[in-house]
């Protein structure tokens, strides 16, 4: 995914479309001082690399032209391409993100500054950058692009970033206000950012704690103040109505909490790529978390706005986030009025996560959470509500989260007549152990972990394990949420033990969900040009010790 | 199945459980009076036959017990194994059901009558007893318990009923109502009678007739009167409620209509069963069918009754019918409270089928549909609603219609422990051509019809057939109800063009519905001891005119 590169003029332009102005973001003034108490506290560095980079600073700030060019030279030899060191994909510079091993990228330099971290003057600021690269930063905080920072960042060189996984970092501010995320999260791409739950992680929470719930971005996280953000409402038709509320205003309406699993419709993607490619995030199994969401129900809102639940057929309510493309479109999809009417779809705007305020990664101030479908649909940055005869006309609605068959390709693809994703088909994964990992059995058996989960309300009744690869099942104790089977959002938890037969286990899982579906053993017969709704037998293998 | 003999007296004896006296039945004097005009019409027929059937009758009316030691020697004889003959099974026996092979059989004796049919004395009257034994039908027609008419019989004989397939016929008069049944039925058993929708039938029609709709009986069909049928509906708890409501009564609650399918929940147990031996009925693809259904929402009648929608945690709705077991047990069965109220679940209490009456096989005067449900939850002859902290109580509630898992024997099974069915998983079916059919291709292509279903309210997005075991699918057309995604509780049927490539061809068939859930390709990870819920890919072979 490339984002092109626009100014933060034009990321926060105004849009015509709903006539309203969103209340979103803090002045890089505001953001700077906020983080000006943090900086330079940590003592244990060496007196040179101080002086160096409290010159660096001044240079920065008494004599910009002159650094501009000292830089410019210093710009095109750091991070350049060195053939005698080794290629690193992102996503494996991206897992060196701990003080035990810490890499970094610079343009196309890959570099382990673990040795370094105790060093750095910015203290625990640097684990921002953990696994990613510094520019982003850099960019921020001027003062690190001298000569002496530039040498000093070469002599950690251990090898060359793949070059599809380069972004072009020359409009940095755009990203400036990106949130703190926890280093354990599994970064698929910095920017926009997404990462997966670990699924150690994963089977530790029954409600995965924001820190630790995944995250799918699509473009720049937008920085909206919950006190002055508005949500319009607006409602076509004979009669067009027009309702503005502030949050407070918002959660006058009756609170409501929904226990449910949000998880992305390219959730195990990369299984199914490799039955033939697929384009799209190369998710393995953690693009999935479990909340208890609270806010209001959408219907109690669109019902106080006029919609009648009389008069459904052919309607559509689209749902605008904040966050803006380079385009200057903002992020939109749909959901039929039917579901979001529906009391027992249980389709909430919703404020807080597991008992605290929406973190920025997951929609602060405002998200609305359509329980059972794809997270796609649950947009985040809320700020128009829109019901009118028309699906959402943006291209995440119109051409992509859509279903096709295996048969169809690129060429063939129409997207216009392709069935838009509201619901999810039932799912399982193993998640401890993980697929290579070499396991020591405790009296005899190995304990195994997981996760299932279906979407439209379906409660998991049944998971089943085989290592000897279908011939006999052994059914897991399964955790789930108390919710009625056709109003159940949440994943259910599951634990096995599996007698140890070494050296080598092959371990399956398999799902049975209240509809009485269950999953496909291959991918083949469901593959996808999107590499969506990748959902068949999840399949591992582990080295048992003997 | 057998049934233990009873007698009408101890089949209609009152249950004490409810307190209400079920108008089930009209005396055998009112059932023999409707048939008697209708009788000895055909006069194609030889005269000493009539004279043998006259004496025969007036022996009957004469000398009762004269004639019954006559009986007993010829009852001996007649029907008696013949090992120079071979053995047919009850099913193939039920395919000779009409003028151009029509088959009875007597006892263990197989007969093909074809050539006697111009000649018989009751004229169509034989044609209840097409494939089928004529003992119910001479127990109540004394007159046939004649020597010359045993050694006519006999006259005909060409085999044995397979000994698995032989019924006990003493107590026949239990079976006397049944209701007359189209010979375009495949029987699968005839008492019950439990008989599927022949294939070509279920595609020429979006709605299923009737007379063609599958049958699916545990017992004998009760005779219910409507103008005198009471519904009884109780509310247990504090302040237990309860509400009498004749038909008319029920009909002034708001009427509703709803298309919707019902299958048996072991509808294609018999492909199912080549994996590993299951138990129940061997239906192949017809048991299902779809219909308009008219009624009122059991929720209205629910609300009415006083039962609150808000305090529905833990409660079931059980449904009683008016058939009843050789143990004096009414048919019961329960589904959640929450399941019965919701609104978009539309269970209604239905009175009409297709714009017409309900018809005594399908419930006349009344009975439940809980779309999307196995239709085993669609109580027919409903006679009593009752609303409590407990699931039905009854072995056809307890111990059947539960899902367990492929590894899952009688000897582990823990009924009490597994789910009940409340819904369906997605399923499809190729009904035209049939399994070893021989086609002739138009200008090139076959023209393969089919049927899809998912319960729950899912629709079916999409079918696809593949003739190359898997490797490239072709999408299918549709047919759908236009009821929206999480309320389509109707089949869908298909058809596709294939390029005819002979001389054999394998059709696979398999759907996708709107919870993107798609059939599993092979039975082995979905079989279960009770061979319900069998849903995976349909596979049929069809040879190709050159």
């Amino acid at each position: 995914m490339s984002l092109r590169t626009i100014s933060i003029r034009n990321l926060f332009r105004q849009k015509k479309v709903f006539h309203f102005t969103p209340c979103i973001i803090q002045s890089q003034k505001q953001y700077e001082d906020r983080y000006s108490n943090r900086s330079w506290k940590n003592e244990n560095i060496s007196v040179g690399l101080l002086a160096s980079l409290i010159l660096g600073t001044q240079l920065t700030e008494n004599n910009d032209n002159e650094n501009k060019q000292n830089e410019s030279e210093l710009h095109q030899q750091a991070g350049a391409k060195r053939p005698d060191l080794p290629t690193y994909r992102a996503e494996e510079v991206s897992q060196h993100n701990n003080e035990r091993s810490f890499w970094v990228t610079y343009k196309q330099g890959v570099y382990d500054v673990t040795s370094f971290l105790p060093s750095h003057p910015g203290g625990e600021q640097i684990y921002n950058a953990a696994g990613l690269s510094v520019e982003p930063f850099w960019n921020v905080y001027g003062m690190h692009k001298t000569k002496e920072i530039y040498e000093l960042l070469e002599s950690y060189r251990i090898g060359n970033l793949h070059e599809d996984d380069l972004v072009d970092h020359s409009d940095e501010e755009m990203w400036a206000k990106e949130p703190f995320r926890d280093k354990r999260l599994c970064v698929k791409t910095a920017r926009p950012f997404n990462a997966e739950t670990p699924p150690a992680e994963q089977v530790r929470h029954f409600d995965t704690p924001a820190e630790l719930f995944y995250v799918r971005q699509h473009m720049p996280v937008p920085d909206l103040d919950g006190s002055c953000h508005r949500l319009t409402v607006l409602v076509e038709g004979e009669g067009e109505r027009r309702l503005q509320l502030s949050v407070d205003e918002l959660n006058r309406f009756k609170r409501q909490e929904v226990r449910a699993a949000l998880m992305c419709a390219g959730n195990r993607r990369s299984e199914m790529n490799l039955v033939k490619p697929v384009k799209g995030l190369s998710w393995r199994t953690g693009a999935i978390g479990n909340a208890v969401w609270g806010g209001v129900l959408l219907r109690d809102v669109l019902l106080a706005a006029g919609v009648s639940d009389k008069d459904t057929e052919g309607k559509h309510v689209t749902l605008m986030g904040a966050d803006m493309d380079a385009t200057g479109t903002y992020f939109s999809t749909s959901i039929p009025l039917s579901h979001a009417l529906d009391e027992r779809a249980r389709v909430l705007l919703a404020t807080s996560m597991n008992g605290a305020p929406l973190t920025k990664d997951h929609g602060h101030p405002l998200r609305v959470v359509v329980p059972g479908a794809p997270a796609v649909r649950s947009v985040k940055w809320l700020q128009c509500i829109k019901v009118s005869s028309e699906e959402s006309p943006s291209h995440w609605h119109q051409r992509d989260y859509r279903s096709f068959g295996p048969s169809v390709s690129w060429e063939t693809a129409d997207f216009p007549s392709a069935p838009p994703v509201y619901s999810l088909p039932v799912t399982s994964a193993v998640c401890s152990p993980e697929d290579g990992d070499t396991v020591r059995p405790r009296r005899g058996a190995l304990h195994v972990q997981g996760y299932a989960y279906s979407g439209g309300g379906a409660k998991i009744i049944r998971v089943e394990v085989s290592t000897d690869r279908g011939a006999t099942w052994r059914e897991a104790r399964l955790r789930s949420d108390s919710a009625p089977p056709r109003e159940h959002y949440s994943w259910t938890l599951w634990d096995v033990d599996l007698p140890a037969a070494g050296p080598q286990m092959e371990i399956w899982v398999k799902a049975t969900d209240s509809n009485f579906n269950a999953q496909p053993e291959n991918f083949r017969d469901i593959w996808n040009i999107r590499g969506i709704l990748s959902n068949a037998y999840h399949k591992i293998k582990v080295n048992v010790e003997q």
